[in-house]
């Protein structure tokens, strides 16, 4: 399983994927640490979860990136996902039983890394940082390493460099083979803010969690797992059974 | 060179990418005599060159698609390219001349791949076709069957087929390795009416092509070539020397 997409030990400049979520903020956090100078890219695609976009702008601006590019991509057009609006968003499924969700969104991480090979070609990075996890993750079929070494084998062919040689940007999945309960904990030894992640799939107009998601489900997995107080905002009502009391 | 991107024998449905230019759309009139129910894709990713979509629509229209979805994505966000208007449309250039034009988009192909590849996964198509030219082209390095074969594979991996099995997508290239002149002349075979598409990087208003781009400069070449005349509206005053006397 493992996969050479670990943190190299020097590097200057990475285009780094932040949705807002949890496991692409502890990535932002990761490579602040490491001293990576950070160009944030967020792909507004018509997701449900505008929320995310908020989440985004937030974090950038908290980690004072060097620059935090949005590109819409309008994947609604195209559809096939609960994610973009045409399928409902499954509810208090268990997550990691086997099977795609409905949540899937068809060939996003390819989509999201060619438009961060995109960004990292002129932004001239060496690096892209993706917050993939294939271990509490949702069963979607490009979270998963060999998908990765795919993406890097064409990372090499597919921009300049192919043409005029030198290294195409090399892909940086920390998280890869981290649980989530391992990545609560990350994310806690770094500092993040972890009230200013959103997770949910399908939050309320205020940006507050269903609570019964997948997405919902995996994160409270996460805290209770690590035995943290989850600074998640519910919408009234909701009980979440996994979450500790504080 | 070959690459293993020929139509195959056989096949029924099909994701075209349809720009609206002379290769796609010689493409788009192959795959329906060819017998296929095709699935027109076009990207709008704010080019510089938007009677492009308006050819598209157009092309859609007369080859009676079963549907024409148009994706938006800013590139623009990203830029990079003189297509999409933070750098000059180079003029007179010598096509082939070596070197990457200005008009590269960074990592297109990848983008509008990825995007054929979701609309292929969610219409249930079996083909992705593409007008990629690897022979009179400008240079780009995601034009050659080598991205394409990097891309094959990582279509195998990226969507439901990577984890439920069942083939990916085929990626099917037919110009691949034809020129601009036998392009031009496979499209006159299959009556294509070529004063419906478009190749001008940098026309006017009115969608006249500008007559000295990389793009106008190769398709004038072509028609030079296979002795037809060039059905392009140019804007006024522009004299094509490689246009035959009609």
């Amino acid at each position: 399983m493992s996969g050479g997409f670990a943190i190299p030990d020097s590097g200057d400049r990475a285009v780094l994927l932040l949705s807002g979520g949890l496991d692409s903020a502890t990535c932002l956090a990761l490579a602040k640490a490491k001293g990576r100078a950070v160009h944030a890219l967020t792909v507004s695609y018509g997701q449900r979860h505008a929320a995310e976009l908020a989440a985004a702008r937030a974090l950038a601006a908290d980690y004072e990136v060097e620059e935090h590019r949005i590109v819409s991509v309008s994947l609604d057009a195209i559809g096939g996902s609960a994610l973009t609006g045409d399928l409902p968003v499954p509810k208090a499924a268990d997550p990691g039983s086997g099977g795609i969700p409905a949540t899937y969104v068809p060939a996003r991480n390819t989509i999201f890394l060619a438009l961060a090979l995109a960004h990292a070609e002129v932004a001239g990075a060496s690096e892209i940082w993706c917050g993939v996890n294939a271990v509490d993750y949702s069963g979607y079929p490009d979270c998963r390493p060999e998908f990765l070494r795919a993406f890097q084998a064409l990372a090499g062919l597919a921009t300049r460099v192919g043409v005029e040689g030198g290294r195409a940007p090399r892909l940086v999945a920390p998280l890869l083979e981290m649980s989530k309960k391992e990545i609560v904990l990350a994310a806690r030894d770094l500092g993040l803010d972890l009230g200013r992640t959103t997770s949910c799939y399908d939050p309320d107009e205020s940006g507050r969690a269903c609570g019964s998601c997948d997405a919902c489900l995996l994160r409270a997995r996460g805290f209770r797992e690590a035995g943290l107080p989850d600074p998640t905002r519910y919408r009234p009502g909701i009980q979440i059974e996994s979450r500790p009391s504080t």
